[in-house]
């Protein structure tokens, strides 16, 4: 078979993880905090890491818990707020891990369809409307997994209108917002909202995924609650993982390697947008300004599943768009461009193509 | 006030971790293996080191998975066996955390009296011959938290013969065991008892609590379902903390560590020894042989909770007795000495009498 090529795991390649930069923040992280980093520690995180977060978001430190990757994060969260039966929206498509996590829970999961400027909040004001009384709203606002859209500013403002008017959380899941390689940054609702909002990010996309370390920024009295259970749970996470990371946001490391990650990612964007459009017109999607994904849309009755099969009979990986949705969405897929270089992408692009029209000219295909 | 002693914290003191050894162990694994640091990994850990592990047991690798902490392992473990209202069997006094944990899902905790050779096995099967039908026994068997004891052999044998006669399974939590110095080492559970046992251990107390690494082994069919609870919730651990433990196990650090820490708490146990014989005559206790922990007796009616006030106002930290029972304990405490040095422990003795010296002589005390 030929070299396999992976557009199915959302995790950056070696070749723009400042490996150098890790090593030489762990050696200062040990000789700088020997007794901060080898403790038990608590679990809020390193303090020193804690500081320099609550810093960067403009808000006090007991206000922020660094948590062992944010899917820790998330999971502490909904541990404390989410109940069997409480109604959660969801974006549609959303993340697949997050969804298992709120069923997994008995959560009342509603899926409010994504559009390319976020979520469709005239659709969730008549869920409202119509009597649902959500506990938490989660929500990827940048680069979304697995869309690759971004919440367009006057919808972050009606999405915090309607949090205060019924109450409920919105969970601002954040892990890309410093990948944007094209256009402008946008306020985050945290910024913008206050006690509404939760916030989650991590160092995955930035520093690297191995280290571990993500976090959690919210009204100080739940943090408390989160905190608690996080405590019980592990007593503490990696004070050595986040002490690097502490180091590698000090000495300027981090920003030097988000130049480096955005720069891979906006070219392998573009590498993967021209391929497409040459090698796959039948393709439909939005030209992404940041992150890692790219959602892409088949003519209706194509059969994603028949090209997952020929598709990785070629080699080629990708995730199925039925992943991230409760139902339907059987004719789309998830593109990650973040591990692959761009020649891999070209030739990815070129077998894809070859598995399409094979499903296309076959009898299953043909029949549709 | 005096400068503060703690006998409260299961931690070992800065001096007695091989700080150069992990800043040297972490250089190399980023040099080593830096795809498999930085990437995402899988929740059965950072597979060399996992398989590190299942050699030193004798196990194949796939019982093992490595965890953020042995807490967190307990945890998943917890999740994947335990309902509410199941029968737990835990010693009296047993570990607080766990008991905690325990309880917050429910579980119908049953205590069974610890003798200075282990749990009262006798009591055990008059329970199980009763008809409570338990899912689990946990079991600290060497150098208990908070006692300090060790289960003897004979006993060990009775409780596998107890867990297979009553289909339960022994959950083996061994943090301590490198931590002899004194007599002779016993085989694990683990090692004589095959499929009724579920085997939890530590980095934190040979190379560092900070590190965050723990593990379990146990049949593999448990450990792939503990391991896919932990892939929901937070995808891996630490594969930068993991990594850094591998090159520490394998350089020989870890068997140098081990011997400097066994040391060290070998005079320590004596120091506290000689000091309480001589400065707190009343106090009852076993001579540890190894571990962190000395579990102290005082006469029946003595008020801990006063004590505790008074060594508090002298700067003495330790853990109330009661803390790690259901009810009871009341004129115990556990002292742990891993956290001090020998001058601290012989002023923080001298200090600790004074306090017992005053309650004795105060009305409340004299009311007894």
């Amino acid at each position: 078979m030929s070299k396999p090529i992976s557009f199915a795991r959302g995790a950056p390649s070696l070749d723009i993880i400042d490996v150098d930069g890790l090593r030489a923040s762990a050696d200062r992280a040990f000789s700088a905090d020997p007794a901060g980093v080898t403790a038990y520690g608590t679990a809020v995180g390193y303090v020193p890491l804690r500081t320099w977060i609550a810093e960067r978001h403009g808000v006090d430190a007991k206000q922020v818990m660094v948590t062992n990757g944010s899917m820790q994060a998330d999971a502490f969260l909904f541990d404390a707020l989410v109940e069997p039966g409480d109604a959660v929206i969801v974006e549609r498509p959303t993340y697949d891990r997050t969804l298992l996590s709120l069923r997994g829970r008995g959560a009342d999961v509603r899926m409010i369809e994504l559009e390319h400027d976020g979520i469709d909040v005239a659709a969730l004001g008549r869920v409202l409307a119509a009597g649902v009384s959500p506990k938490l709203a989660h929500i990827i606002p940048n680069f979304q997994n697995p869309a690759g859209y971004t919440l367009s500013l006057p919808k972050r403002e009606r999405l915090l209108e309607l949090a205060r008017e019924h109450s409920f959380t919105i969970f601002e899941d954040d892990p890309y917002v410093a990948l944007r390689f094209e256009g402008e940054s946008l306020p985050t609702m945290l910024s913008m909202g206050g006690d509404s909002v939760v916030y989650a990010s991590s160092f995955s996309k930035t520093v690297c995924p191995g280290i571990r370390v993500g976090y959690l920024v919210g009204p100080e009295e739940l943090i408390a609650r989160v905190t608690k259970i996080a405590t019980s749970t592990y007593i503490s996470p990696s004070m050595v993982s986040q002490a690097i990371v502490h180091e590698f946001c000090q000495s300027g490391a981090l920003e030097r390697s988000i130049e480096t990650v955005k720069a891979a990612l906006g070219e392998r964007a573009t590498t993967l947008v021209e391929a497409l459009r040459r090698e796959l017109p039948d393709a439909r999607f939005q030209v992404p300004q940041g992150g890692y994904f790219m959602w892409v849309e088949l003519p209706r009755g194509t059969d994603v599943r028949a090209l997952f099969e020929a598709a990785s009979e070629r080699g080629v990986q990708f995730v199925k768009g039925s992943d991230f949705v409760l139902e339907g969405a059987e004719a789309s897929l998830r593109l990650a461009y973040s591990g692959v270089t761009p020649d891999e992408i070209e030739e990815g692009v070129k077998r894809l193509a070859e598995a399409y029209a094979q499903i296309r000219s076959a009898p299953a295909g043909a029949a549709v």
